[in-house]
């Protein structure tokens, strides 16, 4: 990450460890101050920040907003935890295992609330548009992590499926992220959707990427196993693809997933993505997202030299090897 | 519930049936309507429509606030009826008993959303008091609840202490709702104050009645068998109460309520309250909050014929024998 990007990504994090939270009831309250304190690239407050300072206004302007995104996306991550019964997060364990199931629930629940209360530090004359935008936004995020559990019981997903429920599980987030900024800044409303395309189309680019590095990674870069997603058995958008250029012939790779031994479940899944160039097909996709979300930002009118950032972002997060 | 009442009560029933959510995810949107289809007294909405009444406006401007409230109390019961692992609501199968729980928790996630999208149907300079007061109120909720987590777990609470659970826990969303319409008649800051005064001192009066009737209660008019709370094992006020007057003695009613024997044990602990006079202690305290909520109703300045209503309300609630 560039060094501007890191100094956004260290003001957010000072401003997330000053929040302050009432010391009681403490099962309620620390298990919210561990969560915001686990860290990561905060992302889609860097995006607040930054869609503010596209439309003129300093990026402070809009911090509370950018807090606000954080708080929520780390609510959908201790409720995710629950619902997946995830163990470890950032190499910490996740609230409902510190704690527990209804403590990490309650928790959740609080935090909501609390993403909403830094969301309206902000001049009346906004607060209708920032609301409806958050939760819209907000709904969508639900709508995509219900569309998830849905699918885990599918044998198959056609991509289009897919693409929509990675598109409202994650992209929407990026571009409500980034609206709630510009509306800070007073943008119109052309330059709000602009922006939605913009970090949408950003958000399908690094997720399909995501997808990729996991089976096309380079080892050491990667730092992960090349391949979990094929050992979990993890339907992804190389998956997906691969089914949609079977067609009538699918059943091939249902029989290489069912492969009880792992490393030869993985060999005879990855023989199939080769023999179909599902590499190049998702590099064709990621560069289409990319390409797409890279028009869209030459079109708005914004400051040139946020957006030049803005257009490194989207390298970064392509060009990236883990 | 008199015809007033009940008035309000059909029409929030009707609005909150015509709330149009979209039909996918149906795992998502179905529990909600289900949810919200199950009826009830209303009574926080209605509080909300009153406190509009209350200072000169149609209760009607209110009916968005009114939902907002509904919809939010609803979230509450799906969450808490997961953390309670409870099975039956209103004599139908719980969220997660009729889904799974993952799809109430994320239902109930979703809920809060579309409450705030209702709360937030109402002019820009009003937006930025209903959210505060709404925030506040949803935290203190969320508080009360991990306050009678942590305290089942506990032998023993002070009366202070759960007077304070139940007042977070059910008797601020009262003060809350009746606040919202409140602001929505353009109430000013010491009306916000009396209603939620007001409301709050009913919503006490109201538990401790909820706790003296499963006791002390008709059992033809009350409809369930009495002493359910002491089957169970739960503290109540009573049960606080008699610890507080029994002192340094209380093993007494530890050894009460150790009792294997269900009936024994209900024997038992009753005359324990029966000697120490619980019942007349309980209905001083119902007293003495019902009196202080009518008597900030009695200094509002607000329509006499809506503080009659609300005065027939406090009685109704306080008087009723199930």
């Amino acid at each position: 990450m560039d060094s501007y990007l890191n100094k956004l990504r260290v003001e957010i994090e000072e401003h997330l460890g000053s929040i302050d939270l009432p010391s009681d009831p403490a099962n309620l309250y620390e298990p919210i101050e561990y969560m915001l304190s686990l860290g990561g690239k905060r992302i889609r407050p860097i995006l607040t920040l930054i869609g503010c300072e596209l439309f003129g206004k300093p990026y402070s302007n809009a911090m509370d907003q950018a807090l606000a995104v954080e708080i929520f996306h780390n609510f959908t991550l201790v409720h995710d935890d629950i619902m997946d019964s995830a163990e470890v997060r950032r190499n910490l364990p996740t609230v409902h295992k510190k704690w527990d199931v209804n403590i990490a629930l309650l928790s959740g629940d609080g935090m909501i609330v609390i993403a909403y209360q830094h969301l309206f530090k902000a001049q009346n004359d906004k607060l209708k548009k920032l609301a409806d935008v958050f939760s819209k936004t907000a709904l969508e995020v639900c709508e995509g992590q219900q569309y998830d559990m849905d699918y885990a019981s599918y044998e198959t997903v056609s991509l289009p499926n897919y693409l929509e429920m990675i598109r409202l599980k994650t992209a929407v987030l990026l571009g409500g992220a980034m609206q709630l900024g510009a509306i800070v800044a007073d943008a119109s409303e052309k330059q709000l959707e602009q922006v939605q395309h913009f970090a949408e189309s950003m958000g399908l680019a690094f997720q399909i990427k995501d997808d990729y590095l996991d089976s096309f990674g380079d080892q050491d870069s990667f730092g992960k196993e090349i391949g979990g997603d094929i050992r979990e058995g993890k339907r992804t958008w190389l998956t997906l693809k691969a089914f949609e250029l079977l067609g009538d012939d699918n059943q091939r790779l249902l029989d290489a997933y069912s492969i009880t031994d792992i490393s030869k479940r993985v060999d005879a899944v990855m023989a199939i993505y080769n023999e179909l160039d599902v590499k190049g097909c998702a590099e064709k996709e990621i560069a289409k997202y990319s390409d797409d979300s890279l028009k869209t930002l030459a079109n708005i009118e914004g400051e040139e030299n946020v957006k030049s950032k803005l257009s490194a972002l989207v390298h970064y997060l392509i060009d990236r090897e883990n």
